[in-house]
């Protein structure tokens, strides 16, 4: 007898039918005697239709008020999630965020957990319920209902896992679990049976979109092992847990092509302390987030000037131009390029550390298909170039046959 | 400075549109220097399609889970009444039910309210917030979140003004007040400045729908002022208090003809001790709800025997003749006869304790106007007949001619 705690999301728990797809897997664990957590998301569209109302009165409405507003959507999920079982004769008690004793911050719209009492999820179980908890939301220690923000649910279901001492943790979504490159693209692809939660970061942070990166992070800090894996099917998904010994056998994990990226190039910055740090303050400060940032050496007869490349999400470019434009008199830049027209393409392994060479191999590979380079950035177990947006699929095919097929 | 406590029903918040003309309501209110605490319904049409969803799932959904469930139609309505005070400048905080302090028994989709520690709504009004509850909702002292079933957000208001001890309790509805017969039935008819409890009890238990009986129960066990308004205008409506020595002058206050009435009478029940309760204990066995009953003296030869009449609510009829069918033998009575073309005509006045004559002048009317009486009941302060359906609308303004013109 294990006790697990399960995730759906919004997709998953769409509508009726769904619901009670949901509640006849939970039926199936129940039977082999397990005790089970079931966390859910709002129905897909429910939270958006919300946002909807609330923008319909005004653009800017009031966070404390919008987690009042969007925690809702899960309540509704887990009371007719604990109808459907009800309704295949097994006990269930559908509990808020608050009720299960999720507490946060006070940072409304992106509350973070700072701990959980489950006692009641305890009692519950203990008296033979399935316990259905709402994803996403919780409460400050004064009351408030607040929401996690983007992927909160995920968020929900590994801390309390942790909290309960739980012996698996299931995130069950639309896709099979974690694959080597995107399916759609690579068609060689694989399920990647187990994976290092260093390895699934760097992945979901390289454009693969399975999980949020926080989600990913609590699990590696609190060391809960989860499981991915579509609600569709009885497929095995893909194991996040602690990085192994025999991981490192296996070069890399995962190839993934991120076109959510832009690249912008400031020629003719100065070499002197400080100029960097004025360029990158003034990004943040305006909000933007910057992922790959590369410097050349110094060069240029006179006062000695370098080039200063970086990427932001695609969205955020004309903004970014915007704030680099006003810094050209103070930084004292020559000029600037702009580049949407690119992508990221990374290849992320724990076996990287062990063998040398790789990096070298990836650069023949593309060298090989024709693809140039523009910048390179490298942590312990990944390797990430920005190349063409044009060249993105060709070239991950390319990369996941010499590294992966 | 007056403490308000405004109530806003579902059509008066059924859209954003609507939400904000309730803000503009409020913000006046406010600019006069009162502080407002408002309480707002599901916005209209959330709590059928959320009752839908469940019934999608199962015919008989738990009732703790259509609590969990339906709770969320007044949550979205108090963020998003929130958003819109904001939007006007105005700071407003939104608390759900057992955030402001109301404390229910665990009798889930008809809850009772046990008691309110408005200690939260008191802090929040002081800081100078409108504060905004969810109407028809609490929780029990476990933390079970409960609803307080229909009418429940007019409950809310009456019992929030008594345990806030506010100066006014506004309930806000899509007519303009109580009026001395419906008036597109009678043209004549007049909007009610005053009315005394008892008479509004009498009046709602006669057909006139403004609102349900326990709110008005529970506003005079308190002694609850309340005041029932358009919420589509600025016109006074009609305040509803304890009576008055004033109030005696008026002799009818409103007529009202219920249509919802169905008589089944019982010939030649054996005039013999417990005969009745076994007829009415089985109907009460039956969760079948009965208005009047009339008993006439013994008649006929050989073992004295009554008729017996009563009235249900029409859609119980069927129900009713069936159980009454099955105590034939028991109780021993010849035969039955349904009738559902029969309808409740009342008249409702204070001043009928004082004045005599009130019945006599009723039945000449009535007599008058050809209509034939099939039973009669009388309380202190009303008079109820039973007439053919098809009299009710002219019965109805000759009465209203003859006690309120």
């Amino acid at each position: 007898m294990a006790l697990i705690v399960q995730k759906y999301g919004g997709t998953s728990v769409g509508n009726t039918e769904r619901i009670k797809n949901v509640a006849r897997r939970v039926a199936k664990y129940r039977a082999q005697g397990d005790q089970v957590v079931v966390v859910v998301s709002a129905m897909s569209g429910v939270t958006d239709g919300l946002i909807k109302l609330a923008k319909d009165i005004t653009l800017l409405p009031s966070e404390r008020e919008m987690d009042m507003l969007l925690a809702t959507g899960e309540q509704q999920t887990i009371a007719l999630a604990a109808i459907a079982l009800h309704s295949l004769g097994l006990p269930a008690v559908s509990l808020t965020g608050a009720q299960a004793g999720i507490v946060t911050d006070g940072v409304h719209t992106k509350a973070k957990i700072q701990n959980i009492t489950p006692s009641e999820v305890h009692k519950l179980l203990d008296a033979g319920n399935v316990v259905i908890v709402a994803g996403f939301q919780g409460q400050t220690p004064e009351g408030a209902i607040t929401t996690l923000g983007r992927g909160g649910s995920d968020l929900t279901a590994i801390a309390l896992a942790a909290a309960l001492k739980a012996d698996l943790c299931q995130i069950y979504t639309d896709v099979d679990g974690v694959y080597t490159a995107d399916p759609r693209i690579v068609p060689a692809a694989r399920k990647i049976p187990e994976i290092a939660y260093d390895e699934m970061l760097e992945l979901a942070g390289s454009g693969a979109k399975v999980m949020q990166l926080r989600s990913v992070e609590f699990a590696k800090k609190f060391n809960v092992v989860f499981e991915v894996r579509s609600s569709l099917n009885d497929n095995p998904g893909t194991i996040v847990k602690e990085e192994t010994n025999s991981m490192e056998n296996v070069v890399v994990r995962g190839v993934s092509f991120d076109k959510n990226q832009a690249k912008i190039t400031l020629f003719g910055v100065p070499d002197q302390p400080g100029r960097a740090a004025r360029i990158f303050r003034a990004l943040s400060d305006a909000a933007i987030n910057v992922d790959m940032i590369v410097q050349n050496a110094s060069h240029g007869g006179g006062v000695p000037a370098t080039d200063l490349s970086f990427t932001v999400d695609k969205p955020d470019l004309a903004k970014a131009s915007h704030v680099i434009d006003g810094l050209k008199a103070t930084v004292g830049f020559k000029e600037t390029v702009a580049d949407e027209n690119i992508g990221k393409l990374s290849i992320v392994g724990v076996g990287m550390r062990s063998h040398s060479g790789v990096a070298a191999r990836m650069f023949d590979v593309l060298a090989h298909e024709g693809v140039n380079i523009g910048m390179i950035s490298t942590s312990e177990i990944k390797i990430s170039v920005i190349i063409e947006l044009s060249k993105g699929e060709q070239a991950m095919r390319a990369l996941h046959k010499a590294f992966l097929e």
